[in-house]
């Protein structure tokens, strides 16, 4: 019996009655001879709140001073947890995130863990403890200031430590009971996926799946640390995501499962001469205004005017910040407009399996085509295939993809939500 | 122009609204060529939510994660402060008491201060920024674990910041206008004092006024750090704590004012043996227990039965263990019965005159005696007589006093009350 970090969400420790039946189920893994580390997020609403209440003092709240309110909501939901532990008649301690040595770098809002350092944790694992660490924080290896990992930052506190302490897994606890084939709320007939491998996980994480943040699978990889993600509302097994397939049933599937993703904007630039360095003055100047772009596509030039069309996907929270930016260059780049559409949307087909059978990218067009779903952009990896359509089109088009590759469980019943249903 | 230290109490940023209101205030001073350090405590009723909440979880709170779970408070306001400011235009940073160098002993709830080294506080200074640091909190020396100072602890934060950063003045900000003559809500003709000794603001303090703790104004005479007492809703002065009088038209009254306090019970040991070492046997018993007495009488012995009884107050809400403790020694001490009685009030008068001036004494007695009022138990220091009376008789006792003594304000409207009424 191993060392094992556990990471509870907000939704698992909502209220008094969550983070005592959460303490249940550690104090169950302690029981069973494990040493326990417990990743907690804040209580439900309460980040929203303090984002909230700043808002209302600042319309931009700083850096710094806001990840010190923010991580404020972790210090609660932590304390309450140890309390709840030792009210059961087991040790626990609570420890900040710089208390457990979580070193990142200075950027606010959204920094970098650069370094583990645990002695405390191990000091408390030693003495017999269980050890609770605020999720989401950490404390900056140059200005000691508080600093937070951004949304979802949790799970990668979580696997952040489970590496640092060469813990055999990481569980992240959810609500749900693992990584599905599909969206459950679209495919009623999405089955929970028993294991997956780090590359189609962070494939599909990358295409929309929001189960898991990329960043925190790409940390695990790295480390080679198994996540389990499984619900806190049952005793269930979740999905395992590792390297190697777990346990005697599980084998690697062709197809890992359809992922999608309505978040995404996209600009069309029109009217562009179709000359080298172009597309090179476009991206730069969207690069310069810190926008991540998704996939892009350059239409063929037509032969007559010696123009051509460029369009890319680009989350739609940075659109103003995207167009603003190209209207600005203009005159250097040398277009004739710009066309924004938010009216998309993103299916992506995950899975290894891929790679050595030829036939899925046809089958997957085929799909979509037998359900009426017009394409308007295509990009793909070695284990992925994304189309961009309507966005009205595409819990239509997950569901015929998501049949045609044979992932529809027999029966509805496989999909099982946890208690709050959020 | 000096540095300042300013406090603010949860009323004064019980909402956003209270924040803005601080922060302008805060940056005036900074206007006006100070450098400003700020103490802030928990937004309004934020404490008392934490702990509600860590009483759904567990019955009796553990105090390390008890302190954990309770300096949120703090640094949700101090944050949110700091943000306010930046809106205005200055530079703030907001300091946990960790980061601001309280450190203190290992006593969870209720740890004392044992040192300040506000080497970051100096260079946010220096730097030309107002720093904001959380009330109330600290970090053990030994553990290095997350301390709390006990309820208005906020204000002995302040004082102690005060004295290891050589300020010229702790500013302790509250909702009412200052110290008066006798609690406004018990006599209306009070009178704000303008400026008080540490002396006489000491015995205030320990008989039951409740504007500034008695451990704060100890801490401020032992480094001789003026205190100005005033409000957050007001421009108005308040009342100066110091050891000299300031400004010009103040001088030193005979009597600063009438405290009262109904929070003590009074415990009566029947049939005493009179022989030495009985009321140490009562006492050590008592002290054991870990409660502290405030007033001792002990009656003439009865000479027919060589019997006599001990009375002492002490705080109600430690009734309960003091008879326990007295119950279980009984056998050894050697009593007859004990008696409990929790329908008493404190009344006492408070001046520095007092030594110079024989006759206040008895104009105390004759006050109280012509109001009808009983007296039960007293006890006296160089600056001070305390009388014991049934509760009922408090307020009225209190009244005729502070009328006997010409402490009366000349109209009522001299008693001012902040915004919230709180």
């Amino acid at each position: 019996m191993g060392l094992v970090v556990q990471k509870y969400g907000g939704s698992s420790v909502a209220d008094a009655e969550g983070i005592k039946r959460v303490a249940k189920r550690i104090v169950e893994a302690k029981k069973n001879g494990h040493q326990v580390v417990v990743v907690v997020s804040a209580m439900g609403d309460t980040t929203d709140e303090l984002i909230d209440l700043a808002e209302q003092v600042s319309p931009m709240p700083a850096g710094r001073e806001f990840d010190m309110l923010l991580t404020a909501g972790e210090r609660i939901s932590m304390a309450l947890l140890a309390m709840a532990i030792k009210n059961l008649g087991h040790e626990a301690q609570s420890f900040t995130g710089s208390q457990a040595g979580v070193i990142t770098d200075s950027v606010h809002n959204k920094a970098r863990i650069i370094d583990v350092t645990p002695g405390r944790i191990r000091t408390a694992l030693d003495e017999g403890n269980i050890a609770i660490v605020a999720g989401f924080q950490g404390v900056s290896q140059d200005k000691k200031d508080i600093t937070t990992l951004g949304r979802g930052g949790s799970d990668t506190t979580a696997v952040a430590l489970a590496a640092a302490l060469d813990a055999e897994v990481c569980e992240i606890y959810t609500d749900v009971d693992g990584v599905f084939t599909a969206d459950p709320r679209v495919v009623k007939k999405a089955k929970k996926i028993d294991w997956i491998s780090f590359e189609d996980m962070l494939e599909l994480a990358a295409s929309g799946s929001k189960v898991l943040l990329h960043r925190c699978v790409e940390y695990a990889r790295r480390y080679n640390i198994p996540i389990h993600v499984r619900s806190s509302f049952s005793g269930l097994q979740g999905t395992w995501v590792s390297n190697e397939p777990t346990g005697d049933k599980v084998e690697q599937a062709i197809i890992s499962g359809v992922a999608h993703d309505t978040s995404e904007a996209k600009i069309t630039v029109v009217g562009v001469p179709d000359k080298p360095g172009e597309a090179a003055a476009i991206f730069r100047a969207v690069a310069d205004a810190e926008i991540n772009i998704d996939m892009i596509v350059q239409n063929v030039s037509a032969a007559s005017t010696g123009l051509t069309d460029i369009s890319f996907t680009l989350p739609k929270a940075e659109g103003r910040k995207a167009i603003d930016a190209l209207e600005k260059a203009k005159g250097d780049i040398g277009f004739d407009s710009l066309r924004y559409d938010d009216q998309i949307g993103k299916i992506s087909l995950v899975g290894a399996g891929m790679k050595t059978n030829p036939g899925v990218t046809a089958d997957f067009f085929r799909a979509l085509s037998d359900a009426g779903v017009n394409i308007e952009l295509i990009s793909t990896s070695e284990i992925r295939i994304s189309v961009v359509t309507r966005a009205d089109d595409v819990n239509e088009a997950v569901r015929a993809v998501h049949s045609a590759f044979g992932l529809d469980s027999d029966s509805d019943e496989a999909v099982v939500y946890g208690g709050t249903g959020r």
